[in-house]
């Protein structure tokens, strides 16, 4: 088996980073000099005081004339006072410089105007009437800014008015990334079997630049020691902070822990959190190097972990604290007592309280954290949540947008992702957030009032009509509602030119299948067709093998491990797939009645009748939209 | 008085920006492709589909061994399966691919080595046993982005594993701001009498940066007709947007409105908002001209009204709402029923509810916009709020750091700004706010528990004791104390060389003076010194002129129209004043016992203490710190 690394112990999150700030101790930021217009974003290293006042001198606060206050006392309506220009008065406009002899301004509204030169006022104005003093607004000397601020518009501004042209600021902080591994290949490159594209380093750069640093990603080192290291030494030269992406786990061919241990300090091998625990804390020629795991969730929550507080140090910014909410989480959350795990979930508002779905909580599952609004951590002591139980949930996404987003929890289809694009688009604050467990377990969680709306397609075998009995069923209590979506066609997805002549669920029995989830509708489609051929589970080899959605069916479909699956049309074309109709089923939404009033719910009403939504699904083919957007409800017994 | 554009009517905010967006029906977004490398913080114009599956193929999702799952059936516990290397199982690492004839894989932990090329296993394992199957993360045609989503450090990465190098998003609106008047000169410029520097210009940089867009800042043209006609016209051909900076109100030199209507189409002159009145909104060309007036505040409050929606319009950028909060206003607001009014206030935590202190309401004030944490707003048709009401504030700051922000309300002495600067920068995540009213005004905040601390400096004539009376006066039923800071000099601040031989208080009734604000304490000690010499109020010229700090005064001081003021040493030196001293004063912090016990109260008393602060009290002179820290308890009746 070869040499690994396997790291026996892990330590704590917060023991590994204060293991390691403190052993950074000697790294101070650097500063630099910029133009004020340039400042945007940027954080002061010291205070910034004013170098002039504003305004520079006694102003007039409005158009009008400047007067002598005392010369205007006697003015009453009952007897003007008659000033004469150049004498008594000066026009002059708001800005204008108000000297002596004149101390006070009245307002152009105020002047009646007997000719050019003449003018009447009928009340009398005290001294520094409508003039701004010298340093009303800033005075020469006194502190705008404090240490560590991060620059806004307005600061600019007064930047700008107070004569800081240029001001001292954190320098950004330069990090170094750089991927490594055989396998691993750019972005755009043509990838050969067994490669990877190397999305981690984009990634980690935008994460540098959204922490105002400047990242650089280096050309991927293969998995040699020697090249590995010699990068490493490079880029610790020109960087301020060095990661290695990748290789920080006890592969074979992870080299990174080794070379750090020669050429430097490793203060952390292993932190006992998941996703992540595979990083590495280390110290070469006094700056940080920090080696990441390769898988995206895992490479994201270590960067945030570990890159970031060592980033702050260096450029002054401040971790903005994310919004944290308490949401009832939807589904049990079993963790291990070895380890502090994040999982990423969903949220929503279903009635008066946020619901927390957790997503796939694998390492590699990117797409959870595009599609998470936030996460929530089980610490490392516990072993986790169960169902309805309260969590503390921090929110990458607005709350706002949160409350504005109709929750979907159900079975898979194309068109909901046509829906979710076309209600943003649509509506600008409106969103949809879906979550792909099948139509059973979709009504389940509407049953528990963890969804608004649950899409579903389950066959009531002895009417042959879809979806309401099974309503009727679950909530036998309550007035529920289905929204009719599309009729569907339903079939077997096989290669182009179905090399193995695929004709009928008979022929699953001959082939290599892949099967859907249970409680998936398509799943007890099968189960339905199989019944009347007397086909036994036993007799499909693949029969237990689960795929999530229609499309990852088509994408097994497509590989060379599996030769059949079923699925919808829509997903057979994406993949270039020969598709067999094995029957047309309903596809809807179902909700509780109460709920169709819900702006998100009208929202969807309208799109499902719309022209365009019918315009896209004829496009995809496969679907009928004759009854899309109707309403069918289904009273309380 | 020459022609003045005497606008009478004018139109409410939301009418203002519905005819705007109405007349600019015909404004489409441009798009344009960028590589997802530069794609941070850009705006998708449209659904982005994925265009490779992740992972790319059948992937280890662990390092182990691939095997095929029906050989294992038979692995338990008590009769071990050998395996042999080649045959019966291969050795891989996490990623690599799993084909044919393997389908499950082993954990490196879970398998027993015998040599080099036999393993033993202790259980079975079913198909796909730590296979991330193809697609698992990614699938190929499903939507990852909806339109109109901001990218972020995620979405980069999952754009890049996604086979998507580039993408389609809205272009980056191009803004041109054309500074106007000819008494406006560059930042960094030696002004003149009279002269304005153009702090603005960069202020709108700053804010089309923020909003996504790339500003051009034009020369400043003078107030010509023709010169800012032909910038108009040359600035609409390159931008997207123009904004002409000042030149909309009704002084006399105020073009822009005249060229507008000559080369274009004026659909609102004159809004119903104050600060920001003075708005122009015009169409040239098919392109949005708006003209924004030139205050500091109105400017800000006008650019974010209404530049900022038609950049939205034009980059997809959605409006990021404020949070909301709902304080207790702390003192009386009025305003007219002709305008919405936008005031901004300082926010501070105070017991248990947010409490709201408007700022200085001019719209030249442009510190009162840095210095606020948000603003509210007082609508078209209200005469304002009492103080006590409960106001919603829509906040600039983030919650969090209100609720660590030491509120200070009270008398104004330079070493405020040191110690909110040395708060800010020693503990990180505690603030210090100040609004400067005077001692007694800040007495009678803290009385209203409107902030936690209250400076003062209040001489008891009787005893000679400072402050102590006067809390034991106001606050005859609280444990109060005093947390001691400094004893400072206070003196009359002359010009250099002292020309005019001011020697006493007597000596100011011969020259202009300016005074402090009624219930600050440097009038308080004024008016003590002034009765002792038996001197009336109307006999010191410009007894009646207020300044509200000591750095004021000193800047009042130093211009051509006054020649004398009483303040504090440190801000005589800062304008390079001469000072005569008139007395020693206690400088200290009233608070209630109870709220000695706070995170940031305890971080006032560690800064006094501190030799940092001490030092800096050196460097500036005319302060005795030989008590600075300590509390003295004042007990209730």
């Amino acid at each position: 088996m070869a040499k690994r690394n396997l790291y026996l112990k892990t330590t704590s999150v917060e023991e590994s980073i204060e293991k390691y700030m403190d052993a950074l101790e000697m790294l101070k930021p650097k500063t630099e000099w910029i133009r004020a217009y340039d400042a945007l974003g940027r954080i002061t290293c010291g205070p910034i005081f004013a170098k002039c006042c504003s305004p520079l001198f006694n102003a007039a606060a409005m158009d009008g004339i400047a007067v002598r206050s005392k010369d205007t006392k006697e003015a009453r309506e009952s007897a003007p006072l008659t000033l004469k220009r150049g004498v008594d008065y000066k026009v002059i406009d708001t800005g204008d410089p108000i000297k002596s002899p004149y101390d006070a301004v009245i307002m152009a509204e105020d002047v009646i105007e007997i000719d050019e030169d003449t003018v009447q006022i009928i009340a009398s104005v005290p001294a520094w009437n409508h003039v701004r003093p010298i340093g009303e607004d800033i005075v020469a000397g006194e502190m705008i800014l404090p240490t560590g601020h991060e620059i806004r518009p307005v600061d600019v501004g007064v930047l700008l008015a107070s004569g800081n042209i240029e001001l001292e600021v954190y320098k950004k902080t330069c990090v170094g990334i750089i991927p490594t591994g055989t396998e691993i290949i750019k972005p755009g490159a043509e990838p050969k079997e067994g490669d990877i594209i190397d999305s981690n380093s984009g990634m980690f750069a935008a994460m540098v630049m959204e922490k105002g640093g400047m990242p650089e990603i280096y050309e991927i080192v293969d998995d040699d020691y020697e090249a590995i290291k010699n990068q490493v030494l490079e880029a610790v030269k020109q960087q301020d902070i060095v990661v290695v992406s990748a290789g920080s786990s006890a592969g074979t061919e992870d080299y990174t822990v080794h070379i750090l241990r020669e050429i430097g300090q490793v203060i952390i091998h292993g932190v006992a959190m998941k996703p992540g625990k595979p990083v590495i804390l280390a110290i070469v020629q006094g700056k940080p190097v920090i080696g990441l795991p390769g898988y995206p969730v895992s490479a994201y929550l270590a960067f945030e972990n570990f890159v970031y507080p060592v980033i702050e140090r260096l450029n002054g910014m401040k971790t903005k604290k994310r919004k944290m909410i308490q949401a009832v989480v939807s589904r049990r959350m079993v963790s291990s007592l070895k380890h502090r795990e994040y999982v990423r979930v969903k949220v929503g508002k279903v009635g008066d309280r946020f619901v927390a779905s957790p997503q796939a909580r694998g390492a590699g599952a990117a797409m959870s954290l595009v599609r998470a609004d936030g996460f929530c951590v089980i610490p490392q002591n516990s072993e986790g949540y169960e169902a309805g139980a309260l969590v503390d949930v921090e929110l990458y996404n607005d709350e706002d947008a949160i409350e504005k987003t109709l929750v979907s929890i159900g079975s898979h289809d194309l068109i909901l992702d046509l829906i979710s694009d076309q209600m943003s688009a649509q509506f600008g604050n409106l969103y949809m957030s879906s979550t792909h467990v099948g139509s059973m377990a979709g009504l389940m969680a509407l049953k528990r009032a963890e969804t608004i709306i649950a899409p579903t397609h389950l066959l009531d075998e002895e009417t042959g009509i879809y979806n309401e009995s099974y309503l009727k069923r679950l909530f036998p209590n309550e007035n529920m509602a289905l929204i009719k979506a599309v009729d569907r066609i339903q079939g077997i997805m096989v290669k182009k030119g179905n090399p193995l002549a695929v004709q009928s669920i008979r022929d699953l029995t001959r082939v290599r299948y892949v099967n859907r989830q249970r409680g998936a509708g398509t799943r007890v489609l099968l189960d339905y067709l199989m019944k009347k051929e007397h086909i036994r589970p036993e007799m499909i080899d693949g029969y237990e093998k689960e795929a999530a959605t229609h499309m990852a069916v088509a994408a097994l479909v497509a590989s060379d491990e599996i030769d059949a699956g079923i699925g919808v049309k829509s997903a057979a074309d994406a993949f270039g797939l020969d598709f067999i109709p094995v029957g047309v089923e309903e596809y809807d939404f179902a909700l509780r009645e109460k709920d169709l009033q819900l702006s998100q719910v009208q929202g969807l009403i309208e799109i499902l009748k719309s022209a365009e939504f019918h315009e896209k699904l004829d496009r995809f083919g496969g679907y009928h939209y004759d009854h899309a957007g109707q309403i069918k409800m289904i009273k309380k017994n």
